[in-house]
């Protein structure tokens, strides 16, 4: 038996998502959540030109204090304002153009104005409430970096520096093939015998909730001829081909007879859920095979391909941390548990329905898996144990 | 001077978001991050019928220990096999039927299978390895609950459970509107006295960040009947309208000279950046505005608009938290301080650019805002902070 370390390990070095596609350039609008391939220099100043910090005066601090005439006005709209004469003031708005040979702004709060003058009485600071040209970032300069997950921040900074199109990474496609006669989709009327499909739900929302994109989702039965094709349709537009049910030891196994003979590495991890796991290469696309029951697919997702995904997409890692439990509670030997569960407070984690794989619903209605190391085998109520927030 | 906190509450009450429009059905792949409008009931038993757990032979646990003739094969293909006889095997994938008259499973591994028979060494429980029809959950109870924002593992279950579509609140539609005539869109060509337009860029990311969805975006200059034409257009399709720019004193406010005289309450909010706020009710529609300088506006929303939407998305507050300053800091009395700041380490926090509003870069460059209190003018290295992650 593989250990769920070991098989991580391996998937790991399988996968090396996104390095063999170029990066996209995207507008602004669709750039919310992607992350940058290369550092974006700023092409201009910001800002762009010198420009008042206040609504208020214009003036040269040398002629402070004073009462200076008022010689004219400066508006945020475009201008292009004559110099400020030395022992004249100008009225200027919050974000106009500050007038060669004016060296300060003072606040209209902190002036008197009457009859076409301007009393002031203390002196100014050259500088004071005048944001001068490139004093947020300087042309040339970085202004964001490579690697970053983009935000509204983001996004904002590159539209003041009128920049429209930004070059991220390639998203990762993901293409899930969900396998087993035995599955009608969510609608139609089973049969004795027959369970709703629900891997193929679980995945692709869980692929897009890692930031990945699902590239393709099909079903098969237990036909290796219809297995060949919806792989070889698969690696034709996918990064990362997923697959559900069949490889185990049974005698319908339609992923394991299909992929083994092509090289597959089929074998049992140590875990629970999810012991049955596959990875292949097919035609050069990255296969990863999870166990079919609802929970196992889901948890075996979880543990070994949401934090790669997470990770190129630029998202943290999920959250893990140590909770203590609130009832005792007992595992068997060898197989790293993965035992549903919900928080409880800030500190604590209790169980939510019990061990088995097809507890679909129970897996619903809890917020975290409660791992229990292979060698553990029983928990009194108050231990530490790690959890992993879904 | 209202306080942060006032403002806060003002527009809480204001905008009362999502109370007014009916849920939507959508299909579950588009389902994922929307809330559950109310508790969804599961329509059938999981598992709809009883199953194995195991590959193995379904058995009479009384006929155990014992060797059995094999009396033929249920396979997880759709079936309805007959009933097991007493004395009988049959051999059984896992998910299969369990036949009427067997109540256990015996696992392949724990079997000797010799010339048509079995041999089972010990007794088992009954139930043992059968997964009984419904205890998951049974039709009629509570699959997932109201107020859900809906994840991969809560989509499995309702696909599970054969449901289709799930009934979901009403996206919040937000309208943007940013003003200035001095404004140009990213890509044009600026002259002197011109500014792109970051602030459309910025709050429409924000929005769909905070689990909102961008209902239109526009921009118009300092022109009050074009204002009023954008705010008729917003208030027609949308359950909010922010707008940045034209609420301060100057003398081109084109959102106060137009909404001022429809009963809009404009003002200052004893805080830094962002202190000139207004609100209005548009047509029946909530009107938020905020001031027009680029980090103003950006920490505005984070403060006051960001909080709603994502309780009514069902999205978790953005994290505060305290950390300690890594160098000291002063800061102007009776307004509080939003000052952009980067998480060092664990525990810590250091200031990034500096306070003036207009260092979108800066901004970009930060990854909290570290709040220092209305009544604190100076802190120390070490002392503790508030901080709003971004």
């Amino acid at each position: 038996m593989t250990t769920v370390d070991e098989h991580a390990a391996h998937i790991a070095g399988l996968v090396g998502l996104g390095s063999a596609r170029p990066p996209v350039d995207v507008g602004l609008d669709d750039a919310l959540g992607r992350v940058t391939s290369v550092a974006v220099l700023s092409p201009v100043d910001l800002p762009l030109f010198r420009n008042s910090q206040m609504d208020g005066f214009a003036v040269r601090s040398a002629d402070l204090p004073g009462t200076l005439p008022i010689a004219g006005e400066v508006s945020a709209r475009p201008s292009d304002p004559p110099a400020l004469r030395p022992g004249t003031a100008v009225r200027i708005m919050t974000g106009a153009v500050v007038p060669e040979g004016a060296d300060a702004v003072v606040p209209v709060e902190d002036t008197v104005v009457t009859d076409g003058l301007v009393a002031i009485e203390r002196v100014r600071r050259p500088g004071e409430y005048v944001r001068d040209r490139g004093s947020d970032v300087h042309a040339g300069d970085e202004l964001l970096p490579a690697g970053l997950r983009l935000a509204s921040r983001h996004l904002a900074a590159l539209a003041a520096a009128g920049i429209t199109t930004v070059s991220v990474r390639a998203g990762i496609r993901v293409a899930i093939i969900t396998t087993g006669s035995e599955l009608v989709e969510p609608g139609a009327a089973p049969v004795l015998g027959q369970v709703f499909d629900s891997n193929g739900t679980a995945l692709a929302a869980a692929v897009r909730a890692a930031g990945a994109t699902v590239a393709s989702r099909v079903h098969v039965g237990d036909d290796t001829t219809a297995m060949l094709r919806a792989l070889t349709d698969a690696a034709a537009h996918a990064d990362l081909i997923l697959t559900s049910g069949g490889i185990s030891m049974g005698d319908y196994e339609v992923v394991r007879e299909t992929l083994e003979p092509l090289g597959a590495r089929v074998g049992t991890v140590a875990m629970q859920p999810g012991g049955p796991q596959a990875t292949a290469v097919f035609e050069g696309v990255p296969v990863v095979c999870f166990p079919g029951n609802p929970v196992s697919t889901q948890v075996s997702f979880e543990v070994f391909v949401a934090p790669l995904l997470r990770k190129a997409a630029g998202l943290p890692p999920a959250r893990r941390e140590t909770r203590t439990l609130v009832a005792a509670l007992s595992s068997p030997p060898g197989k790293r548990q993965f035992l549903r569960g919900r928080a409880v407070g800030a500190s604590e984690a209790a169980l939510v329905a019990g061990p088995s794989s097809h507890l679909v619903a129970g897996l619903a209605a809890s917020d975290l898996l409660v791992i229990v190391p292979e060698d553990v085998t029983a928990l009194a109520a108050g231990d530490n144990v790690e959890v992993l927030h879904l």
